[in-house]
This record gives C-alpha cells, sequence and structure tokens, in this order.
C-alpha cells in the first residue's frame, strides 16, 4: 500500500479571495501547470473516475493529485496505491471547501516543478466550493445517476461555473429512475456553455470521450499549455 | 399537483445560536410538537424516504414537513402531491445549512398550531448542516448504499450528531461496491449511540422498522411526547 503525505491545511488569511485566486492562476501559468478542480456530492465517483482518468492520460502527462477531506486518507491512498502517481491528502479542519490560498499551501506541498497536470479533488459537497475560486485552470463537477437528475435545479451555482460535467455511473441507469435527456437539459440551462460526457468509471464507458478533452484543453507539443 | 408556499428565509441576526436553538427546543415542547432534521447527501433518497414514512404514519400523528434547498421547489410539490400533507420549501439564499432562527422562520410560515411530527429536510450537504443546531428534537441521517460505505471515515461530525442513521437504497447493494457490516462499524465508531436501520425507500423494505421507531419516540397516548 503506498504512504501518502497528509496536509493540515490552515485557513485563509487573506480578504481578498478573488485576487488570490488571479494570482495563483498566474503562477500556474508561469509553471506551465494545468490545475483541475474537481467537485461533486459525496460519493459520486470523484476518486474512481479520477483512477480511470489518469490511468489513461499518464502517458502524455506528469499527474499530480491533492486529495481534500474533512477527514481520514483514503482517497490520497487509493490513488497512490492504483495510478503510482503523486499524491497528498489535505485536510480541511472541518472546513466544507478550498480556497485559492489553501490550494497553494497543497501544491507547496506536493511540489509542481516536475509535474504538467494537476487534480485537485474537492471536499464533497455541492454548495460551498462552488462558492470559492481555488485558483484552478478549469472547473469539473460529476453528477452521478444515482443522485437523479434533478441536481441542477436545487445547486444552480455549481453547474454555472463548471466547464465540464461528467454524468457518471450510467451503468446503473436501469436501476434507477434517472432521465439522461432531462438531466442534460437541467444543466444547459445553468451553463449553455459547459461540455456534458455521461460515463461509467466503473466500466470504462466514455472514458475515451475524456481523455480526449483534457488533451485537447492542455497539450501542445507534448507539454501543457495553460488555457 | 399540489401548489406549495416558498419561504425565503433570512440569515440569522443572533450571535448565540445554540440559545436559539434550545430557546426553539423549548417552544416545540410546550406545542407538543416533535420537530426531526434530516440530512444527507444530495440524492441520498431524503424526499423518497419521507413520503414513504409520512405515508406510513400519517395514521398516528398530523405531519408538517419544511424543504429546504438552495433554489426550486421540486421536494415541496413532490411532498404535497404524494402524501397530501401541509408542506412549504424554503429558500436559503445560497446559504448551505439552516440554524434555528431560520428554521423558526420556517416552522412560522407553515404554523405548527395543529401539527404533533414535523420533518424539516435539510440542505443536501454533509458538512455544514452538521455544524448549526436546528432547534430540531432529534437529527436522522440518511446515507446510501451508491455513496460508498467510507463516508462516515470521510464526515465525521454528520454521524457524531446523528440519532438515528438510515442506510438507503439497499434494494441496489447488488449493484455497487459496499460493505454493509464495515458502513454499520463506521457509523458506530463515530457514534456508538445512534440507532442504524438499513432501509429500500423504494420497495419499502425495512420501513416498518422506522415507523416503529418514531412512533416509539414520540407517541403517548396518540399525543406528541418529546424526548
Amino acid at each position: 500500500m503506498g504512504s501518502v503525505k497528509t496536509i493540515q491545511l490552515s485557513k485563509s488569511i487573506y480578504e481578498d479571495t478573488d485576487a488570490e485566486a488571479n494570482e495563483l492562476r498566474e503562477y500556474l501559468k508561469e509553471k506551465g501547470v494545468f490545475l483541475v478542480n474537481i467537485m461533486s456530492s459525496p460519493g459520486a465517483g470523484k476518486t474512481t473516475t479520477l483512477i480511470s482518468l489518469i490511468n489513461r492520460l499518464s502517458k502524455h502527462f506528469r499527474i499530480g493529485v491533492m486529495e481534500a477531506d474533512i477527514d481520514s486518507d483514503v482517497d490520497a491512498v487509493k490513488i497512490a496505491d492504483k495510478t503510482g502517481c503523486k499524491s497528498v491528502q489535505l485536510h480541511t479542519g472541518g472546513m466544507c471547501h478550498l480556497d485559492a490560498a489553501m490550494t497553494r499551501q497543497g501544491l507547496d506541498a506536493l511540489g509542481i516543478d516536475d509535474l504538467d497536470l494537476v487534480f485537485l479533488e474537492n471536499v464533497g459537497n455541492l454548495v460551498c466550493p462552488a462558492e470559492f475560486d481555488t485558483g484552478a485552470t478549469m472547473s469539473m463537477t460529476i453528477l452521478s445517476v444515482s443522485e437523479g437528475d434533478d441536481k441542477p435545479l436545487k445547486y444552480p451555482l455549481i453547474y454555472q461555473k463548471c466547464d465540464l460535467v461528467l454524468i457518471n455511473k450510467i451503468d446503473a441507469m436501469p436501476y434507477f429512475t434517472f432521465n439522461l435527456d432531462r438531466c442534460i437539459a437541467n444543466i444547459k440551462m445553468r451553463n449553455g456553455n459547459s461540455t456534458i460526457i455521461p460515463i461509467s468509471a466503473k466500466t470504462g464507458e466514455n472514458m475515451s470521450e475524456v481523455e480526449g478533452y483534457f488533451i485537447n484543453k492542455t497539450i501542445s507539443g507534448g507539454k501543457c499549455k495553460n488555457a
């Protein structure tokens, strides 16, 4: 079993979190690192999706992962075990989200000099993480079939703010009352520009499309190009 | 389709939210009303469980429901349609939780003089709702099989604070990697005194046990008795 570093984050001392986020984005650009903020409900499949995705993308990029949680290090250990990539566990000290200052603490602990692509798995929560700019290059939300197709109606901000929405666990669709067309329409109502890809991280269905999305977004002559 | 009142809640002006919560509990006791705070991840099945439960409990109690959400009124409409009981939709104005002052605004809008039992469906979120005492008589958390058995490791506070945990969607257990014994052990690690009942709100499995739990907790000669 891989061992992972656990970092206890301290609360931001900055008042102007937007400025802090923009500064972090500039810093990442200079470093040539593309940072993806992943958000979802608890249990929507962030870690499983990430493992599937990293195993596809690791031939293209040098990848690192930051796993944020209130407690436990189960996710960071799982990532290290199943992908072998560099991974740190961030403990938020009870906080329900990450901001840019906390994200920077995580990046410093991870060490990004040798990385092209970093995934930040935010705290499982559809409300608070959407309210704070982490400084990431882009944001992605995972909605799982078992949660229901009405989530974009109830949690508008997170769907407004993200560039990519993965609808996960589509292999379990026959088991739940879930209307894919209605779900897509609900997401589009919040943000007409977001890219939506229905997937199953478990069976691998459509994961090649997600792989292609990230290659198109980031690669330029084998090196990361920040959007 | 039933119509429901939608209430826009305003933020608490009180500094001492614990005192406010204790005052609300005293007020409910005087009124002979038992208030249940229901918490879970988005999509764990709060509303479906509530509909199944109300249809069993309505022969024993006069029941009212407060549905809290950031946006939309889909849940309150569903409750009114499927149970016929008195229901209001509370909009939190982007807030990720309810406190006692907000709960009291909801109770005032609902009107509780003719009620014995009130359910408050909190915002779908495993982090913030656990940090605020709503003033409810008891708290219940729903964890669904599709979320995974590790949730009590990652979201400790909500499991520490609740009296009753329902493990929902057990009909879907063959479909997911979920270890029921491990899940129960993880919940017990957070709170050894909580009652845990595995259910399927969809098929009705074990719902009679939940019905019995609430009858034992609340009834005394046909009238509510606050614990």
